[in-house]
């Protein structure tokens, strides 16, 4: 059975995923790149900043499952690109001509535009659609293969609220972040559907998976 | 140089101290004891109910950590009793006639009213007063020992805010409380000011110590 899975999310000790005032210059707003220092660190994460070095233990070991058995992703807009977007008919993503998701992707927008297809595999969709109905299309592209939620936290959360997510990874990194969006907020007794794990890495981050427990 | 320390202040993995709805019945609101069962599982919380048994583990080394040194208590309003307790003249704390705090205790309240000499060397004080002014009469009665800061989340926070705890231990328990009084509030960027050290412990709960870094 297909899954939905939520990889390498990292959010701040208050909750945080994302910071505030988001722009071209500042894709995660004030929060800057502390929320993702951990992942560029590891073999996983090296290469966005061009390098072939990085850490190999337990940090890593999460990164890495971002990829294997993912057939579609689904994302919202606020992770395609920054505020107004949608007004560049031109704007293409973050990530260059061979975006890292190399499957279709899905990209939730209440202004839809035609497909575009970059190369390594990745062809952005986008859909106004409601979680399920956009985890129904995803579950087309992805031939039975598993679904990422790739994120933002508003998307994250909506799935999680839908009761749409069959794995969590949450990456709790030691900052106090203050303001931006929550990924727990209207979540309140989300632990009751799943198995928590949780477990500290030498780099500082904290681990969390949520898996669903079979009924 | 007497330090200040707040030990074993847990808290929801939404970051609530406290849940919602506290009362004479429900001291905790609708969290009830799941903030505090990693506690009353060790050696140090077994004897709160009861018990004389526990775990020696990281949850029990930490635990314990709550006594040693100590000369004085600063606890709020809302630690004290339920919301009202000010109106009831024979309210004498939810501790019975020995309290586990065995010095001096300040509770912070708009209505003060004359000490209580408790069994076991706990003297309640009751005292309106800003963060800083209340530290200064604890240290008084401390005789050089260190200040606990004991809670709730509201007087947790005030003194993070005022810049005036040295050392901070908070265990993050997996849940999500989804509302309640929160502790990060108003704290960005705390880490700044500290070495934040990170353990997840076998029973679940996430050990987070702040240590005030020397300038």
């Amino acid at each position: 059975m297909s899954r939905t899975r939520v990889h390498n999310f990292s959010i701040s000790l208050d909750g945080f995923g994302t910071g505030e005032g988001l722009s071209l210059e500042q894709p995660f707003g004030h929060a800057g790149h502390r929320l993702h220092e951990w992942m560029i660190a590891t073999r996983f994460g090296a290469p966005i900043m061009g390098r072939n070095d990085g850490t190999s233990g337990v940090d890593n070991s999460f990164a890495q499952q971002h990829e294997p058995g993912i057939g579609a992703e689904i994302m919202g807009a606020g992770k395609f690109g920054p505020p107004g977007w949608q007004d560049d008919p031109d704007w293409r993503g973050w990530w260059g001509s061979n975006p890292p998701f190399h499957t279709p992707t899905i990209v939730l927008t209440h202004r839809p535009r035609p497909p575009i297809e970059m190369e390594g595999g990745t062809t952005f969709h986008f859909v106004e659609a409601s979680p399920a109905d956009a985890l129904a299309a995803a579950r087309e592209y992805a031939n039975g293969r598993d679904i990422r939620i790739g994120g933002g936290p508003t998307v994250v959360r909506d799935f999680l609220a839908a009761g749409l997510v069959d794995h969590l990874h949450l990456v709790q990194v030691p900052i106090v972040l203050g303001r931006g969006v929550r990924v727990w907020e209207g979540l309140e007794g989300l632990e009751a559907d799943y198995d928590v794990e949780v477990v500290s890495a030498p780099s500082g981050v904290t681990h969390l998976t949520f898996e669903r427990r079979l009924l």
